[in-house]
């Protein structure tokens, strides 16, 4: 009983009590039940892995974005977590291809660049394969810097890719305005002054 | 006292409820104090008026913004409202002055071109001496086709205009996208798509 309530402790969110009322619940349910949770649980890692190429939660590798056939795998979407290719995808515009980092740089809760899962993506770029990389992070605190850091890690190495021979590839950053549908009256002065600076050719 | 109720109920929000206690508050209030409330009103109306280059609200004629030495004359932002400066001020980067609509295009209250404070925007536009106008209305709906509609009249004109003598003016857009320190997961489709849209190279 301790051990599953020690394991149930490294979820996410559920301390000591959730995890004691976990584990009652599963103590009452039947046989059938607790054996359905716990091989649900060992086949999600059997049958779940990380896309080789993007990164991306995926039960085939390499993942469906980047074996489709239909998708320009050149351009690539760089985002924080799997969940935000949701976000990308609802667009219905976006036909490129994507890099799942698992994270952002956060030096406070001892996230450098080496915790990211950026090598792939270096590696892919610099094999000569793409030509636009879209950072996608959020425009947050973290979003920005790592935003910021894997622009300068893509310039450096484009800059040195044998397999580039001079090719520049495009890094581009998503735009931070005033939402859509939204007034500017309620726009706070950071994303203001970003919708000023931004401001777009007409 | 039915005349002050029929007259307070013209005001914004107040029904024939709220005018009624209105007015029986300034039938208690002292004289004094009804006496200073309709000197306000009347003052109001002597010292305040709506300047005449920028339509701004100003007791002086230009307004602060349009007699600034300081401030660029040739760059433009175009604004809905007389609040909506102050959005535009809080970024503390913009150094041009304004141009205030007082509305926006609206066919459904019977708001067209013609009901837009503009003419004097074209005509400023057409003398000659702007390099940008900035359109900065809101990303909603009607802002979206207010802007549009300017950015259409004012090519038409600075094709047309004999003082520009070829010269370009740059007509721009604010950047709409995802507001500063939210994260992508939260952007509707429509932000979204125009933040990817919209995306700068860096």
């Amino acid at each position: 009983m301790s051990r599953l309530i020690d394991e149930l402790k490294k979820l996410p969110g559920v301390g000591t009590k959730s995890a004691q009322r976990f584990a009652f619940h599963l103590l009452r349910s039947s046989d059938e039940d607790a054996a359905a949770l716990a091989d649900a649980v060992r086949e999600l890692k059997a049958s779940l892995r990380l896309c080789s190429i993007c990164n991306n939660v995926t039960d085939v590798d390499p993942c469906a974005y980047c074996s489709s056939p239909v998708r320009n795998q050149r351009l690539i979407c760089v985002v924080e977590e799997p969940t935000s290719i949701a976000s990308v995808e609802r667009t219905r515009g976006y036909m490129g291809v994507y890099h799942v980092l698992h994270g952002t740089l956060s030096p406070l809760h001892g996230v450098g660049p080496d915790q990211l899962r950026s090598a792939n993506l270096l590696a892919r770029v610099e094999r000569g394969g793409v030509d636009e990389v879209i950072l996608a992070t959020s425009p947050t605190l973290e979003g920005e810097a790592t935003a910021s850091w894997l622009a300068t890690a893509l310039r450096n190495l484009t800059q040195r890719s044998e397999a580039l021979q001079g090719k520049t590839v495009k890094i581009t950053r998503i735009a931070t305005g005033v939402p859509a549908g939204s007034d500017i009256e309620y726009a706070d002065e950071v994303t203001m002054s970003r919708a000023m600076e931004g401001r777009r050719e007409l």
